[in-house]
């Protein structure tokens, strides 16, 4: 279903458009590939972690996404991000969570001039003890280098695995908007295999991001236990967690004074039912599952060069709950259950088990 | 998981209550399951095609839930629907969609008074030519034997593979009400591995159980199609379909009177994610997508004793979907393409790739 080669252009812009990506893991380098066909020129940004991935990517291959990157691609080291944001008409930045404060103020000193900016980085961002939205750490941010500018500002959340976008298969994602004015941007990015769909809804795009990571972690949990013994393992037990999750996600956002809406399209169910399908944090699950402590977990995966970003999700996701309600928890039980277990270390089974008994009190 | 069982009664109602359940297939007879352990007296009643499932029952073994069926169930006969139904508190029919009509004319033409009727069928009652929901037709029906008396009715929707209920794992269930007068009457079901939901919208839970059958049929003929050749698996473009699926279904409740939010709730975005991950109606897809026809693929399947659901109710569907409105099927491709595929014999790679084109143009 990839489309014929000679077709990645249908959509292209006959003007190049130069784009800058912050960031060259996973998503940073896969967002080249539509862009890339758009005919748009993009400098791709190695964060000074990335040194080896851009060191690979010049040899040929990008060692993550296991091919070339695109020939509208122009590399761009640590050192080099002066260079690599000028002229550009807007930054994209996908680095993760942990190093996006640092990223963004380096490249606000940068910035000669304000420009939209768009986020594939997903989660919550700490500053200074406390836990906040991406957008909104980004806000403060930007308006004390530019004050009195508009800060146009797009979450890019939806069912992406990046691998496979890069691989040009039809892939369907949203990107949350707080500003009209960039919505001509948009096509940039469409082509015959990436659809982009469109809200205004920032806010319930950005906490799906950060909480499906979350809960395809206990979806990861649930098959990890079970798995093996197909005789325990049940799809009716394993759709009140999907649906569960999807219902504290609405439940989330709306608090959070974003739409519930949000949570039953792409960015939520779609998102989930992909991340929970494969990935680093259903595999995380996955380990839970099978008895590993949640650090032996994640140590395990650091050493395979992966990060499971929904164990830092429930950590910081705790503590953006409580920033809203104090009693709100009381109303996510399965997140509830999910920080026991990760946090808390807490046993699965008997957590599972306790999660279920309050369903049945309902 | 399963709770232990000493506690299968802990909701358990003392005065043992009289309920008739019509038809001994899967569901039916899972249902019996919290019913015996909150201490209710069952009648079971098989049509006249389940003669073979109660003489195995009567041996000891029901032939479909592979185990004894539970110690407050009695056996009746096609022949002895006046004694069934004698005295119950309410119905149960659980017959398929096309039993629907001619089991409960029979039932009504016995009754001697009315009563809550709870419909687990799923699907569209074909009536002369037209197609309608099972609730209308049931209501038509009723007042015709009862007229002015008050049609209490309950569609039972949600998450459940009959075997799983059977085997006692843990299980969420909606039920679509029409009357508050039947909401006492759920603690009757509700024991700690059974968890009842309910809400006043009949016409979703009743779509939702309908066209998720549907739905589930496209994401089988994706595992099948792909599922041999994992480099051309893609979660993105599975999780488009999964997405499209819930949209679709909230849009079609719309467009019916119902509610969209059921669509994304349990009977919506559960039941999918359950029916789409095992069961007859992905199976009957995996084979449309392993390429074989329709016609060879139901065929196939019936001599194996099981029927596909989905494949009566597409045809269904687009009947009932032109009775609501001449051009809503356009704003139903995935529905459309499934149609294409099922009815009208079309290639089902073409078919994703038209799908898929139709996605680009937004």
């Amino acid at each position: 279903l990839v489309p014929e080669k000679e077709n990645f252009r249908s959509f292209s812009i006959r003007i190049m458009t130069r784009v800058c990506v912050l960031g060259a893991g996973y998503m940073g380098s896969a967002i080249t590939f539509p862009l890339s066909d758009n005919g748009n020129g993009i400098h791709l940004w190695g964060t000074w972690l990335d040194n080896w991935i851009l060191d690979e990517c010049s040899r040929g291959q990008h060692p993550k996404l296991n091919k070339s990157i695109p020939e509208n691609v122009s590399l761009f080291y640590a050192g080099e991000l002066e260079e690599a944001i000028e002229d550009v008409e807007f930054l994209i930045i996908a680095v993760t969570s942990e190093g996006f404060v640092p990223v963004f103020q380096r490249a606000l000193d940068a910035m000669k001039r304000s420009s939209p900016l768009f986020c594939l980085t997903k989660g919550f961002v700490p500053v200074s003890g406390e836990v906040n939205r991406i957008s909104e750490v980004a806000r403060c941010m930007f308006h004390e280098k530019f004050p009195g500018e508009e800060f146009r500002w797009v979450s890019v959340g939806g069912p992406v695995k990046a691998v496979e976008l890069s691989d040009r298969v039809p892939t369907s994602t949203m990107f949350g908007m707080n500003s009209s004015v960039v919505t001509p941007l948009l096509r940039l990015f469409s082509t015959d295999y990436y659809f982009v769909s469109y809200c205004d809804d920032v806010c319930g795009v950005e906490l799906c991001s950060a909480f499906k990571n979350v809960y395809a972690i206990g979806l990861g949990i649930y098959d990890g236990l079970y798995e093996v013994e197909r005789d325990k393992y049940s799809h009716n037990l394993k759709s009140i967690l999907f649906n569960q999750s999807v219902q504290e996600m609405a439940l989330l956002i709306e608090r959070a004074g974003g739409r519930r809406e949000t949570a039953f399209g792409l960015s939520g169910i779609g998102d989930l039912y992909v991340t929970s399908a494969s990935g680093r944090n259903r595999r995380f699950g996955e380990y839970l599952g099978k008895q590993y402590t949640p650090n032996d977990a994640y140590r395990l995966m650091n050493e395979e060069g992966e990060i499971a970003e929904g164990y830092h999700a429930v950590h910081h996701g705790m503590k953006f709950i409580n920033t809203l309600e104090n009693s709100l928890i009381e109303e996510l039980p399965l997140f509830e259950m999910l920080y026991r277990i990760i946090v808390q270390n807490k046993n699965v089974e008997d957590e599972l088990r306790r999660f279920l008994k309050g369903l049945g009190m309902q």
